[in-house]
């Protein structure tokens, strides 16, 4: 697919993902490495808690979101780069969820100081199997101009 | 060490983190299963992007700072539960960095609906090893209180 130069983006344009199951021993896994709290990594020690059963770690709902997003439609050029952006999570990704994406571009605009890229916000809820959002990201890209790439190919072929 | 209650936070306050080294090996391993882009995988290929070289995903800087939250000052009753927050990715983490945490309490507040509980608002400024921030997060985080607590062991008690 041809990457998405700051050009070809306008607001209110959206994007889609593939879907991705997460598998139980995935959650404990990642948790083990990253997040090890009772609740992310046991389902009993998991029952008392403010989840009332296991859930994944929020930064690997994020995680997730970011593998769905690098091969979803978005595909702007010079790869999926963030500047930052806010996030929420309205409720937890459970074991044998089935995760995908539902991307909105909210504003497009032009670098002042640097004439070669530019950033576009954009919003990617991940929604489970029964369409409920598990994860909002609104999200700060950097993406290249159209103009810098034809500047680039010009001068690689002097 | 005691966990924090609701009531044991206060604006101001700050937590400190042990240091956890990004072993080089561990950035293309992370990228491979969520962030599958050139600038993560691979240091020839990543000369090329706005990165101008192998630079850890910015999922990946956040995961790692998790860990270190986990295991630092913070410990607040329940768990380090995250509603969902502000991040920013000032520069990149590179193979062999070492990093640690600043956290600072910016808000405290009893829940209105749920007596049991609160929230407070917490930024965790990840640095490494030169001491130049890698991350901000601002992040809101549930805790409970401490009557709440002392409800449930007189409960239990009966």
């Amino acid at each position: 697919m041809t990457p998405h130069y700051l050009e070809d983006f306008a607001v209110g344009q959206t994007f889609g993902s593939g879907r991705l199951r997460v598998e139980p021993g995935q959650i404990a896994r990642f948790a083990a490495d990253f997040d090890p709290q009772p609740f992310h990594l046991d389902d009993a020690a998991a029952r008392g808690t403010i989840f009332q059963g296991l859930a994944a770690s929020g930064w690997h709902t994020a995680a997730l979101t970011m593998r769905l997003l690098v091969e979803g439609g978005l595909k702007p050029a010079g790869g999926i780069v963030g500047a930052g952006g806010e996030l929420n999570w309205p409720r937890p990704v459970r074991p044998g969820d089935e995760l995908h994406l539902e991307s909105e571009v909210l504003e497009v605009r032009p670098s002042k100081s640097r004439p070669e890229q530019g950033m576009i916000k954009v919003r990617t809820t991940t929604l489970n199997q029964a369409d409920e959002p598990v994860q909002v990201l609104v999200a700060n890209l950097v993406v290249l101009r159209r103009a810098a790439a034809a500047t680039a190919e010009k001068e690689s072929g002097r």
